[in-house]
């Protein structure tokens, strides 16, 4: 048992205001902000006799590359190619199927992978500089595909260790161009343009508002960015990364931006690293979909997730995540660091 | 990389025809069913040196039974004892709080452990009378809490192996009874209701009938369940166990569908086991909501996932899973056991 605290307190359910989901802040299994730091994340198992397959992919078989940046010294820096075991991948049409009452499709789209040099170093490690060459692929990968036919949105993740499904050691992003838009960013949509219905504002915007006029919950901040643990937290340490003024679309975001989306991005995901001593976690893009429709309503952001907990079977079953420490605590750590 | 199959082959895009929600079965990523044998639980950490707190729960400080079975040697069984570390516990009224553009609420509820005696014998090794007795504590408890103030939904569930999120190693499952309505239950509950809305029937009837009339994906069948791998799984070798006729409420189950459900519960339970080397894995409920409505439209049935793959960042970004083999392989190697 995981637990410090034998007095039984009354846990707290809190609902997202977007999506209208419930979270559990279980408080009577409540750990202190420090106790979290167990949980450095499982390496991958590397074969050290082999090469890895991200330090020389043009050795170890990798598909050709979509993009290269190089750095001062003429050597990459950063590259993309598509996954050579993609989970969607490009076809000529999507065939659509029916079997009786079931309805399915070609899983056509495409899977690529963004992977930066160095073997050794996570964007906990990296210098700004090197953060902001990941957003700028993130950026002209997404545009590039965005008008595809078939592509309907394009999902931009990150994962770190094992137990948040990385299968390669070496840091890398993925981004996959999917045809149908996905059902949490379906609700996040919905969400959105119900509030923006019932309040004529953008529901991000009234969050961001509070946010800042409350200094509860926010970790970092800079001119064009928002960090803060979000008050109904899907995990323990959950950080979002946020613009401050109304964007809906990520691909847009302008140069400036991009070097200070690489610092709220870097400094949040170091904090994370060094609070909890380098935990597994997954970051993601949650942006308004690419279908050709307007989505003015929505604010795009990023979410990272620290992986410091196995969903189990409540969480399956229902939805409704636990974790066991009050975002106005995990921020206030975070914030210290 | 763990694919065998190098040959990149398109990938499908099922939809949930309940929730409309879609998975992925990305099949140029496919193994064999065989090689999932390798995703053998890992087990829960135990000191030797102190007894297990659910083989005594009386000597190892465990909140007072709620409910104790006793078997033919006047030995207890089966017992059923509140949660020493509540994710939601008793509280005379529900707080509701507010918090600017938030809201929340108490966690008031109940959480309680139900605890089958032998330490070693796990679901998939019991025999069907044991199983039986754990579905008649689920009933019995469902009961007894089901009308009790702000209890709304009663989540039953089970974690096997640490993956799953298991942090005992002794065989329990668990109840939650809980202020709301769960978000997937939610889903279900809405897309049941369009279905039978649009088509006059039960949308899990039609599943039913559907997998009777094809044998595609069966796994076992008795006269009153119906066990299948169904056409969108979340994840590879899901099981659903499902009552043949229509029935929205689990707690009103007869005496001889217990016997039934027990047999159709732990045959799957057991294919699985031995289909890919007892795995981790997680099961539960989903039934009609206690908050005094009517769900006449709604179907309960078990949903049995097993935890052979790690949801990643496109996972919880999109709520779209991606498993690698299509559920018509695994049901006709689950059949076959």
């Amino acid at each position: 048992m995981e637990n410090i605290n034998k007095k039984i307190q009354i846990s707290e359910l809190r609902q997202d205001l977007v999506t209208g989901d419930w979270v559990v802040i279980a408080t009577g299994r409540a750990k202190r902000p420090e106790e979290f730091a167990a949980h450095k994340r499982e390496a991958v198992e590397e074969d050290p006799n082999k090469p890895c397959f991200f330090c020389q992919p043009e050795e170890t078989g990798q598909e050709k590359d979509v993009l290269i940046y190089q750095d001062e010294n003429n050597q990459w820096s950063l590259r993309v190619f598509p996954n050579k075991y993609p989970a969607f991948s490009q076809g000529k049409v999507i065939r659509h199927f029916e079997e009786g009452p079931y309805f399915g499709m070609d899983g056509v789209g495409y899977h690529e992978l963004i992977v930066t040099r160095n073997h050794g170093k996570q964007i906990a490690q990296l210098d700004v500089f090197r953060v902001a060459e990941i957003v700028d692929a993130y950026q002209e990968r997404y545009i590039d595909l965005m008008n595809k036919k078939s592509v309907n949105y394009i999902e931009i993740f990150h994962n770190h260790g094992k137990e948040a499904g990385a299968s390669i050691g070496h840091p890398h992003s993925q981004l996959m161009a999917i045809p149908v838009i996905s059902p949490y960013v379906n609700l996040e949509l919905a969400g959105a343009e119900l509030y923006y219905k019932s309040n004529k504002k953008c529901v991000y915007c009234t969050i961001i508002e509070w946010e800042k006029e409350h200094q509860k919950r926010i970790i970092f901040e800079n001119d064009d960015f928002l960090a803060f643990c979000p008050f109904a937290s899907r995990a323990s340490f959950e950080v979002w990364v946020i613009p401050k003024k109304h964007k809906p679309y990520f691909e847009r975001i302008s140069a400036e931006e991009k070097i200070n989306l690489a610092e709220a991005l870097q400094i949040s995901i170091n904090k994370i690293f060094k609070a909890l001593g380098d935990p597994a976690y997954n970051f993601y893009i949650h942006t308004g979909p690419c279908d050709g429709k307007d989505y003015a309503h929505f604010h795009w952001h990023i979410e990272i997730l620290p992986r410091t907990s196995i969903w189990a079977g409540f969480e399956l079953s229902t939805g409704i995540e636990i974790s066991t420490i009050q975002p106005e605590i995990a921020s206030e750590y975070l914030r210290k660091i």
